[in-house]
């Protein structure tokens, strides 16, 4: 219940809380908002007013300073935040610093420190092994042993709405010309993101069950993929200038807290997993999140999250199985979710052979300069609500 | 010529000027220094006296603002340097600022933005091709088309002399045991790195003609690798865990001006290049860097850098064709060097089937805990004279 004229069945209603970075003509400095409704709460501005001692934790033009505040700090910022919302005698102190979504203009909401890329879907990687490696078992002999996962470029990390440069590289045609020029086979990936909010130490790796003290929220991804590239580039050391052009995420992170009533049970596990990652006996940290694709309005996909095979505890633990420390800022990404509908275009047209015919007409089998991608999701709330993850939009100019 | 007193032949002469951070422990505040002979320039407080316009590129506890400042500062501060270490006026002046190197504890020269390494040594790349396909082409069929790289972690490249803890992770045995430990092949890579200075705009490829004007300077780079954890996670998507556990640069960076006599063609390509790495008709960046690899002491391997099929111009143009940005502290790594001999133990055991007998009667295949490597370089510098790129060292701990 909140005070606050919300829409009913809107995505940011009181129980998702996400935060972003945002500025505004009247106020053209980046700074930490809240979304609630249709409007964003000016953060530092309120907390100065009615919680000076978490103003600290809010300044500044990024996430940064709250992600590395840790758990206590974020559980005590939401609590606030619900109150305020809730009691109406907050109505006059926090109205002030209510500012419409529509007048704001969005950042990049933290700094991004290492990015790394999972691979978590049995689903597309499945889809995508019989694709490459025709004739042969889909998936890899480590696919259920491990979460696969792989570093990608923290610098290209862009916020939705940037511009997506067609990339050019490297390619070689089926007759085996090698060519240089913009890529033809320019694709989207929908994913989940881990954003992680408190570092760990170098040479002690984060358990399974100490997940919600490091990973701050989730975000969407599109990681933007030039699958011509890619396939000529990645033996044997992986995907590299195929990926780094671009990757776009969601303005709004959502925090764990607000996934609470979306926790699921991950799916069965069809191989025995070493201990560490083991979860069976650990907090279920799968997610019933639903996705919808939309190329140029069109809903293409909705793929669901819920059935994926690794966790972000999981992926968590195995990044940092090897001693690889954490620092505030870490994104890491589920890879693409395939889950019931395919995110992603290599699969939805099965390797460009079974093109797309969009509503108005439109076919497709990669993406033509233009179009534009919009990724949302939702996830169950408190008391049959909605909780939104926002949108990650893109449009491809040509390169 | 000089007025100070330096030994002759030292690495570290008037003409290679390398920049560093140290704190000492009658000033704790990490600064910017510079090496000569065996003793360091304290950079801020020569500034402030000698040279006020130069002091802000050189403030703060990190090389990121000089790194950022473009090649006009690197080249106007280096001639401010080369002036005052040769002018018998500047004896009194500079001469309160010098700091001897023995008492100077050295930190993490830049913050590192994102790090890429290469695998540009055909040696290296078609050792291992022979002992991971036997009996196939070792090159993989994009090998002289382009400079493989990938996205290595970030956080976890720390300065010469941090501690090794030995990582943990999961390997297959030979008879197809998946077990999680102590890694039992931890190896080292002899690498060149290259620091980005001046950053680029997304969307924009970096010329070969350009390298210059962004590249800053060099380190040794040692990249760990756990080859056994390596071998079981890197297909398909490239090394992760098997890297990310830490690499160690040195803490001296030595500028690309220093390395002028260094530079020689590289090695002939028997493969015609695509327009954007074609370097017939630009400027050379082939540099004749002599390594040396030891263990516990013994000299294990004497790669040298001169017959590097790729150049550090060439890894520029090809990471940033897609239009991936480049940001201040980018560092990119050559990959193992290993013309002449090898820059890596797996290649100098040939995949551990034939041990190395140290001279003092151990014998190694991959490191054992307590061993402690050091990787030290050098280039021909004006008259004869050595540049040097100072030391990589680290030793193991048990995991």
């Amino acid at each position: 219940m909140t005070w606050l004229d919300i829409p009913a069945g809107h995505p940011f209603g009181v129980a998702t809380l996400p935060y972003g970075v945002f500025h505004t003509a009247a106020d053209p400095h980046p700074r930490v908002g809240v979304a609630v409704g249709d409007q964003i709460i000016d953060l530092p501005a309120a907390c100065r007013r009615l919680a000076p001692e978490l103003a600290g934790a809010v300044a500044g033009p990024a996430l940064d300073t709250l992600l590395a505040a840790g758990p206590r700090v974020w559980a005590t910022l939401r609590g606030a935040l619900t109150t305020w919302l809730s009691d109406e005698v907050y109505r006059d102190l926090l109205g002030g610093h209510l500012i419409p979504a529509s007048d704001a203009i969005m950042h990049l909401p933290f700094t991004v420190a290492d990015y790394v890329d999972f691979y978590a879907s049995e689903q597309h990687a499945t889809n995508l092994g019989k694709m490459f490696r025709p004739g042969q078992e889909p998936l890899t002999p480590n696919w259920k042993h491990l979460p696969i996962g792989y570093h990608g470029r923290a610098g290209t990390v862009v916020v939705s709405g940037t511009e997506v440069v067609r990339p050019s590289g490297q390619r070689r045609s089926p007759s085996g010309e090698i060519t240089f020029g913009p890529s033809q086979r320019l694709d989207i990936e929908a994913e989940l993101g881990y954003v992680v909010g408190r570092p760990s130490t170098l040479g002690r790796p984060v358990a399974l069950e100490a997940f919600d003290e490091h990973v701050f929220g989730v975000c969407l991804v599109n990681d933007w993929s030039a699958r011509d590239i890619q396939a000529w580039e990645y033996v044997p050391l992986g995907p590299f200038l195929g990926k780094s052009f671009a990757t776009s995420i969601s303005p709004w992170i959502v925090p764990l807290a607000a996934l609470e009533h979306a926790r699921v049970a991950p799916p069965a596990r069809t191989v025995p997993l070493l201990p560490y990652l083991d979860d069976e006996k650990t907090p279920l940290w799968g997610l019933d999140i639903r996705l919808e694709v939309r190329l140029n309005g069109h809903v293409v996909a909705r793929p669901s999250f819920a059935g994926m095979y690794w966790t972000g505890a999981q992926m968590l633990a195995h990044l940092t199985a090897n001693g690889a420390s954490l620092r505030t800022g870490d994104l890491y990404a589920s890879g693409t979710i395939s889950g019931g509908e395919p995110g992603s275009l290599i699969e939805l047209s099965w390797n460009g052979q079974q093109p797309l015919t969009l509503p108005d007409g439109s076919v497709r089998t990669f993406l033509a300069d233009g179009d534009e991608v919009e990724i949302t999701a939702t996830a169950p709330g408190p008391d049959g609500t909605l909780i939104g993850l926002g949108t990650v939009r893109g449009r491809i100019s040509a390169g």
